[in-house]
């Protein structure tokens, strides 16, 4: 059973980053910047953030991070995008999400410039996706599994996939992004009947459910490669994905942790690179 | 086999709407207006803008036609369209499709106030379909067909639908659509391979391909539901669906012409009175 090393594959993009920043460097440019808005103290956000400004100081790239209050309002923050939507040495930024209740995402997301939402999540890249426009920025989490898969040399274009999940950062810009590249994508959720009909036969399980445990021994077929988005915190402190195979063994398989989710990152930082050159 | 009658329906929400509108009139209000714009003249297009101004007639709404020449630059048009934009007795416009090279389609349609952008493709209603933001307006086509399997007492919640197509105006805002209510959606299109295997056990088949007899015995089964979105003009200047079937029978198909083609035009006006509604 082959392991879709995600871990492995952000070290190698890092380096390859790191290469290619550093020849802009040295022909006199500033590095790739990159601003994490944060609202709130939200440990888990707390965790991610410090992933990616990890991640942007292994690669010869600026993270700066922009932290407000929980009880900010949205203009204080929307002030903020606008100056940095100006702000000509900041060549990408991202809203950490989730964001608490009180401020409206959409509008925050689409407040910012569409050729530095490195996240790809507000109207104009996600009307890109929808449209096949090749201009647009693909969500990062959509990004970093396709690059997983290819990377691997697992083919996409005529592949039979089905995503498990409809949210707009995985199940549905994922969905999206595989039909562009040819494949075929059935987009299953939690109202989905018989999930097993449509896993067992599937090329490529991608599930993002965060659900443990839903994708067992009955639901897979040798010879598919399965991609698992979950990430689902156990009661012992420890993480969780979304497959668990007791006894049966598949093509291959991406590990939680150590699949996807670094995967996130490194493609976070592949958006914001292609940004940088086209500003 | 039931036959989804689209002319019979929209005839129904013709009566309904414009019942709804005369009692808006009567207590002062004035009618919904739509403006269509028009660039060059294709006949196709032509024909389409009749139906629409005939049907905006029969229901006691206004449609004026901005017919520009096929030349004209983007700038004049979007001229217009921010003078549309600021008009209070305009509810909603369009732009009537396909449109000649030169000019940028998803620009043109961004320039659209989303709350006046009934055909509902412009980025921000995209983006809400995506999310799933119930104040968005659904594309026409997929609204006339989900409101022709509704209106037919068929239920979509739970069910294995199968979509053929992949255009923003179809494909994409229909699976998208369907997935918000609950269906299990595949997108099929001309890069998927064994087509039969996802038809054979939907229970719903879409099919938006433009081949005629894509859908054929070989791909259907009994007590499935088939709506046609194809529209082919043949030799002899008749136009045909998607679907030949010769010896088989379903549990219900909608028919070229008098299916989906009518539901589009009735669904543009259901569009048009929920934004006059809003207005």
């Amino acid at each position: 059973m082959k392991i879709l090393d995600g871990r492995k594959l952000k070290s190698e993009i890092a380096t390859s980053l790191k290469n290619e920043i550093d020849s802009f460097v040295n022909n006199g440019k500033n590095c790739p910047k990159l601003v994490i808005i944060q609202i709130g103290d939200n440990p888990v956000s707390n965790i991610y953030i410090k992933q990616k400004m990890n991640f942007a100081e292994q690669i010869g790239a600026k993270a700066v991070l922009e932290k407000f209050d929980e009880k900010v309002s949205s203009d204080i923050v929307v002030a903020k995008i606008k100056e940095l939507n100006l702000d000509n040495s900041v060549h990408g930024m991202i809203v950490q999400l989730p964001l608490s209740a009180h401020i409206d995402l959409p509008n925050i997301l689409n407040e910012i410039k569409p050729e530095k939402d490195v996240d790809g999540l507000g109207a104009i890249n996600i009307h890109k996706l929808v449209r096949d426009d090749k201009t647009g920025i693909i969500p990062a989490t959509a990004r970093g599994i396709i690059t997983l898969l290819e990377k691997n040399d697992i083919e996409i274009a005529g592949k039979n996939i089905t995503v498990i999940g409809r949210s707009l950062l995985v199940g549905k810009s994922l969905s999206l992004s595989l039909i562009n590249k040819n494949a075929t994508v059935t987009t299953c959720h939690s109202k989905t009947k018989n999930l097993f009909q449509f896993t067992k036969n599937a090329d490529i399980i991608i599930s993002a459910a965060g659900k443990p445990g839903i994708i067992n021994d009955d639901m897979v077929s040798e010879n598919q490669i399965i991609v698992d988005v979950g990430i689902t915190k156990t009661e012992d402190g420890n993480i969780c994905g979304d497959v668990k195979l007791d006894k049966k063994t598949v093509a291959a398989i991406s590990p939680v942790p150590g699949g996807v989710g670094q995967m996130t990152v490194a493609s976070l930082f592949l958006n914001l690179f292609d940004t940088y050159k086209n500003q």
